[in-house]
C-alpha cells in the first residue's frame, strides 16, 4: 500500500499542461491564463479629474480667488487649447485635465456667476487628479498562470486585451460500468440502481474547468468495454467507474491491458476509496476510480481535481488545506488516511457519525472532508482538524 | 447617509424570487434547487453486498464449516432461487444478497474445491451485507432551497430525480453609460478609455449564477439611455454603470424618472462607492452604480451579489464573514464602512496600502475585501478582521 501523496505524485508523473488556445474575454472567466499578457497602453491614458469641478494652475488656487471659465471638459470630450493664466475650465469625473492646469477645486467649493468663478471655499491641498498611467503603464503584465477572477477580466478589458490566451479545457470521458447500472429516467430492473457517479463527477469536473462527455455504461462484457474505451479516443483524461479492482467481474484492466495500456494498479492507504488503476492508453490518461458511489466522489476530489489542474497549467494543485475546530470528539483512526464526511460552519466542524461509504445522504449533508491521517489517535474537541471544502 | 444594511434592506424590499423552471439532471449543478425533491425508491433497493465472498445463513458461519455452492449473485444479476441449510452463493460487490442468506464471507476467508467451500480464516462478526433503504428510503427528502453541488447532483441520480425544479436564472441587463468608453477590441480615442466594468460585473453575476446581457454603451445623450432601457426590457434586473451621480453629464436619473422609475438615491456610508440608485422600472428593478471601476465591483459584491442571491430563492443572501489575522498594522478608518483590497493566504490578511479606487491592478492582486466598520480604531497586527472572499 502507498500514501496518498505517493499516488497522486504516480498519477500526476502522466499527466502534462494542455496546449493554449485564444477565447474572447466575454469567455475567459475561470479559465486558466496561460501567458502572462501585457498593457500596450497606460490607465488612466491621460490625467483625469476625479471629480466635478474646474480645472486650474495649482499655483494661482486660494480662497477668494476668481477665475474666467474658458471652456469645459467632461469624459470622452478634452478641452483642446492650453489654459493661460486667471483662466479655469469646467471639468467633470474622468475628462482629460487640460494642458496648463494641474489642479481641480471641486464645485462645492465654488461661486459661479456666468463665466466668472470664486473659489468661497477652503480648497484643501488635494489636486483631485489621477495622473496618467497610475492603474498600469505599457508593459505592466498580468502574470500566468491564475484561473482569471471576474477582476482579472475587468483588468484586462481595462488594458485592451480582448482575446486571452488560456489553457485548453481537458476533455474527460467518463464510462460507468456494471451490468446494474442503468440511467436517470429509465426504469431500474428489481436487481439494478441509478448510475449516480457520473452525474456527480460530471458536475464536479466541469466546475475544475474540463470539458465532460458522459459515455453509454459499460456492461460487464469485454466487447461492452471495448465499445465504451473506443467512443473515448480524442480525450485527454479517461475515467472508468467500477470495474476497476480485482474480482472475477472486474473488467476495466484486463480489457485497456489488451488494447495497450500500460497499467498500474495502486492500493492507497486510505478510506475510503482503496484501489485506483491508472496508466496511459494511446494519448490519452486512464484513471479508473472505485464504483461505490462515496469512494468515487471522495477519490475526484483527492486524485482527479489535481490531474485537472495539472492539465490546465495551474501551479497549486494540491490545494493547501483549511482547518477548522472539532466540536466533539473523535475516535482513534486505523492504518489508513480517513477522509469523513464532515460540515463546517464559521470554523467549527461536525464530523458526521455515520462514514459507510455507501451513503451519498451522508455525503449530501456535507461540505468538507476532514482528513485523518494514518494512526491519528482519539482527538477531543476542541482540536483543529485539516479539511478540503467539497 | 444610511448605513450599508440599510441600503441592503431597500433594495431587497424591491425584489421577490423567481419561478421555478425544470432542468434535466446533467444541467442542473450550481443551480438553486427551488423545490423539495423525494425519493420514490430506496436506496440500496435490496439488501446488498458489500464485498465479494459467499452469501449464506448467519447461524451456519463458523470456522472449518463447508458448504455447496448452488448458484452465483453479481451486481444487476440477482441469484433467483431460496437458498437452503448447508449451501451458499457465490457474491460478488454490489449484488443482491439473496433469499435466505443474511451474511456474505469474504472470498479471502474461504477455500473453494470445485463447487464445496470451506471457512478456512476466521470469519468475523460484520456481515457485509448493506440494508434495503440504508442510504434512503422512499421519501426521503432533499431540502430546497440549496444551491446543487455535484454530492446533491449524485444523490438524486441515485434517486432517479431526472428533471429537477430550479429557480429561474435572473437575467440581468448591464448597462456602461458614457462618451468615453470604448469596448474592448476598439481603438479608443485620445481622451477616451476601455468599458472594464461591464466585462467584470459579466463575469461576476454569471458566477452567481445570473444570465447576463451585455447591452450597447450608452452615450451621454437621453436618446442613447433610452434605446438603452429600450433594449434591457424583460430583464429582471437593469444595472447601469457611471452616469448616475447627480452632476450635469449623470443622465441615468433624470431619464429613468421620465421613463417612469420610482427612484430612489442613496448615499451610503462606504468606501468606495457611496452613491447608489434604485428603482423599479416596468417589470424590472433598476440599479445603478458608481462609473468607478472598484468601486462598481465592490458594489457589485456588496449589493448585487445578495439581490441575484435573493432571486435565486437562497436563504442566506449576505454571506456570513469570514475572518483572518492581519500581518501588520492598519490607520484608524473614518466616518464611512471601509471595503479594503486585501489578500488572504492561509489564514493571514494583507491589506494593500494603495487604496485609491480607480486601481484594477490593485483589485486584480486581492482575493478579499477587508471591512473596516466606520470609525474603527487603529489595529495592531494579530488582529482578526472581517472579510468578504473575492
Amino acid at each position: 500500500m502507498i500514501t496518498v501523496e505517493a499516488a497522486q505524485d504516480l498519477l500526476f508523473s502522466l499527466v502534462s499542461p494542455l496546449e493554449v488556445e485564444f477565447v474572447p474575454l466575454a469567455n475567459a472567466a475561470g479559465r486558466v491564463l496561460a501567458q502572462d499578457v501585457v498593457a500596450t497602453r497606460n490607465q488612466p491614458p491621460f490625467s483625469a479629474s476625479s471629480m466635478d469641478g474646474y480645472a486650474m494652475k495649482s499655483d494661482e488656487v486660494e480662497l477668494h480667488a476668481m477665475f474666467k471659465v474658458v471652456g469645459e471638459a467632461a469624459a470622452g470630450h478634452a478641452f483642446q487649447e492650453i489654459v493661460g493664466a486667471g483662466q479655469a475650465v469646467r471639468i467633470f469625473t474622468g475628462a482629460p485635465v487640460p494642458e496648463g492646469t494641474d489642479f481641480v477645486v471641486i464645485q462645492e467649493n465654488i461661486t459661479r456667476r456666468g463665466d466668472l468663478i470664486t473659489i468661497t471655499d477652503e480648497p484643501g491641498t488635494k489636486s483631485n487628479i489621477r495622473a496618467a498611467g497610475v492603474d498600469f503603464k505599457i508593459g505592466t503584465t498580468l502574470e500566468s498562470p491564475r484561473q482569471l477572477a471576474p477582476q482579472d477580466i475587468a483588468l484586462m478589458a481595462s488594458m485592451n486585451i480582448h482575446q486571452i490566451p488560456v489553457t485548453r479545457k481537458p476533455v474527460v470521458a467518463l464510462i460507468s460500468t456494471g451490468d446494474e447500472l442503468v440511467m436517470p429516467g429509465e426504469t431500474p430492473g428489481p436487481d439494478q440502481i441509478i448510475a449516480s457517479n457520473t452525474f456527480g463527477l460530471k458536475a464536479m469536473l466541469e466546475g475544475l474547468g474540463a470539458e465532460v462527455r458522459v459515455l453509454p455504461i459499460a456492461r460487464d462484457t469485454e466487447q461492452s468495454l471495448i465499445t465504451a474505451f473506443g467512443l473515448a479516443k480524442s480525450a485527454d483524461l479517461i475515467v472508468t467507474i467500477g470495474g476497476a479492482s480485482v474480482g472475477d467481474h472486474d473488467l476495466v484492466g484486463p480489457v485497456a491491458k489488451d488494447l495497450g495500456m500500460e497499467q498500474s494498479f495502486y492500493k492507497i492507504k486510505m478510506r475510503p476509496g482503496k484501489p485506483l488503476m491508472a496508466g496511459g492508453l494511446g494519448d490519452s490518461v486512464l484513471i479508473g476510480l472505485p464504483g461505490n458511489p462515496v469512494s468515487a466522489i471522495v477519490c475526484g476530489h483527492v486524485f482527479l481535481a489535481p490531474v485537472i489542474r495539472l492539465m490546465l497549467g495551474l501551479k497549486d494543485i494540491v490545494p493547501t488545506l483549511q482547518t477548522a475546530t472539532l466540536t466533539h470528539a473523535l475516535e482513534a483512526n486505523g492504518p489508513r488516511q480517513h477522509y469523513m464526511r464532515a460540515h463546517v460552519d464559521n470554523g467549527q466542524m461536525t464530523v458526521f457519525e455515520n462514514q459507510d461509504s455507501s451513503l451519498l445522504t451522508v455525503l449530501a449533508d456535507a461540505n468538507a472532508l476532514a482528513i485523518r491521517p494514518a494512526s491519528d489517535p482519539a482527538c477531543e474537541d476542541g482540536r483543529r482538524i485539516h479539511y478540503l471544502p467539497i
